[in-house]
Formats: C-alpha cells, sequence, structure tokens
C-alpha cells in the first residue's frame, strides 16, 4: 500500500467509475488469483453503492468471482495502458505466467483479504450479489460495493483532480483493438 | 438530419458507448416525447448488440420506455453540456415545458419513428428486452440495439476520431455535481 491511497465513503464511491473508465477486475479462490481488464462495468446505485460488470464465462477471473463472491473492481491509469490491455487479451487458463508477464502486481488493503493492483487510480471491494439468471443469461454481475479507496494524488474531497495530477494518472476510456482515450478536461456546469 | 450524420454497423455499435460516455436517453409514447441524462449506460453484448442502463423510478422517459417498449441512447457533446445537465436535472412530470426550456430539438432518422436528439455525436435505436425483476428491483433497463449512427465529423470507419474533430464534439463523461470531463487524448497500445 503506497503513501497516497485514502479511503473514499462508499456514499462517494459511484464517483469513481461514473465517468466511464475501464476497468480491472481481480479475484481469488482456493490460491488462485487472476486479473482481467473489462470495458463494461457501470454504476447500479448510490445507497448500498452497486455496480454491474459483464465477465465472459471463457474467463478464469469468472469463475474464481462466482467461487469466491467477492471481487475487486479498479482503476487503471494511462502509465498501465499496456499492462490493462495485456491482461484483457490473455487468459491465466492458456497462459499461468500472465499476470507476471503483463507487470501485473498484487497487494492486500486492511482488513480485505482480496487482490488488489499496484498502481491504479482507484479500488472498489465488491461483495457478488447472486442474480444466476443475469449471470448465465447476460454474463452480467451485479454486485455491492463495501470498501472503496483512491490515490489522493488524483481523487480528493470526493472529486476527481485530472488537471492538478500527473497526466500518467489519468484514467483510460478502451473503444477497441489497441484504442484507448485517456480522461480530458474538465467542464463544470453551472446552475441545476 | 445533417449530411454528417452516417449509419454505423450493428456489429461495430458497442464502440459508441465503450469509452463510458454520459449518455442521453429518449422515448415517446401516446403524444409525449421526454429526454433524460443519464451516466449509467453501459456495453451488454457485441452480438446482437445490447446495452444497460439505469432509470430511476421517478422519471418520465422510464414510463414512456416501459410503455413504447423503444427508446433512444444517444451520446452527446461538449457543445451540449448545459442541455445535459439541464434535461438530467429536471422532470416533465414538473415542468411540462422541460425540452423548450433545455433547448433539447428532436428529428426523426428514416425508418424510425422514435425521437433522436438534435447534435449529438452518435445515436442507438434501443428496443426493449423486457426483464420485469430487473427492472423493478436495479432500475435496471436491458434492450438490444437495433439502429446505429454517428456524427462522421467525429466517428468513421468504426473508430473514434476526436484528434482530428472540433473539439466542441467530444463525448461527455459526469461525475457529480455540475462536474463532467471531456474524453482526451488517444493512447494505441501494440500487441495484443
Amino acid at each position: 500500500m503506497n503513501q497516497y491511497i485514502e479511503p473514499v465513503p462508499l456514499e462517494k464511491s459511484y464517483r469513481l467509475i461514473n465517468h466511464g473508465p475501464t476497468i480491472l477486475v481481480s479475484a481469488a479462490h482456493d490460491g488462485v488469483e487472476d486479473v482481467m481488464a473489462a470495458a463494461w462495468a457501470c454504476g447500479l446505485d448510490f445507497s448500498p453503492p452497486k455496480l454491474t460488470v459483464v465477465l465472459d464465462k471463457s474467463t478464469c477471473t469468472r469463475r474464481l468471482v462466482e467461487n469466491a463472491g467477492t471481487f475487486v473492481v479498479q482503476i487503471p491509469t494511462v502509465a498501465q495502458a499496456q499492462m490493462t490491455h495485456y491482461v484483457g487479451n490473455h487468459g491465466l487458463n492458456d497462459e499461468p505466467g500472465k499476470l507476471q508477464a503483463a507487470g501485473t502486481k498484487l497487494f492486500r488493503m486492511d482488513g480485505f483479504d482480496l487482490p488488489f493492483v499496484v498502481g491504479c487510480a482507484a479500488w472498489l471491494a465488491c461483495r457478488l450479489i447472486p442474480e444466476p439468471h443475469n449471470q448465465a443469461h447476460y454474463d452480467l454481475f451485479i454486485a455491492e460495493i463495501i470498501g472503496a479507496w483512491a490515490d489522493s494524488r488524483v481523487f480528493r474531497n470526493g472529486h476527481w483532480e485530472f488537471a492538478s495530477a500527473d497526466p500518467a494518472l489519468r484514467t483510460l476510456h478502451y473503444i477497441a483493438g489497441g484504442q484507448f482515450y485517456a480522461i480530458g478536461d474538465e467542464i463544470v456546469v453551472s446552475g441545476r
């Protein structure tokens, strides 16, 4: 854990994914740890905070999520674009050394025995809300957010502060075929 | 319809929302039309293409979507930030003149009798896939994308081309309290 990681109040945790960043899903079960990239993650509720994430049946991470009932959604940065793309295109089933090859390092947060990815901009500890029809029919998983943290260099006082941070800490937004966009300039609208 | 609007092949339509933009949902039923902003929309499948969107029970748009069984998801631009924020914070039930006050103008695409919002970067015509449990319990709606179009000044040949377009055409990514970010710089990762 680095010195910049600070807890985010759960009622503000939706703000970490509200702008649609590409995420990394990590999970562990029975001594196996995996991390995959996903573009299809989304807020679902404010209180208690919930999110949705789409996990393909072919992924090892999905099996770990289903078995463990817990997982981490974390938000990688521009500095992690290559790693994010690698773990999104390589499967642990075919490549047991995937995480080492990608340079993905894991750590634990105090009080949460889950695999968190080093170097991300924010982390959401999640507890699966089992919905068998959604999972089987749509690959759609619903979870409650039970812990949230962010790198205070880029998210503080409940807001992303990209303008004043190192551009390498900006969030990634995936299109296809290795093409990402970083998040850009702030636009503030007044009034209601 | 303006001269720049071009169809997007359905198999590439997921790319229009893959980077997590804030969207506008529009629907019409029985002579009533409404438009609302939503941050919680997300890809769900490639073929046939599907998406999820969260629609609060208090909104008039949700009622129209449920009654019509069809709706449009469109992607507003930086130039539309004020309008997007307005239609996200004002309800048609309380303010019948909401769309006029917001400056939201509607048009029809050939062959689709749905209300499309003028000036957006892209549009997805959607057909609701009824899932009563998700709708009632989570406010979560699943739909198939049955038509897709984009402004060819900013999306062409299956890719967003923000770098070469007017910055006013960039997509919006909402955080909270009137704070948006525009999408930023392209990052291309090579290899798999």
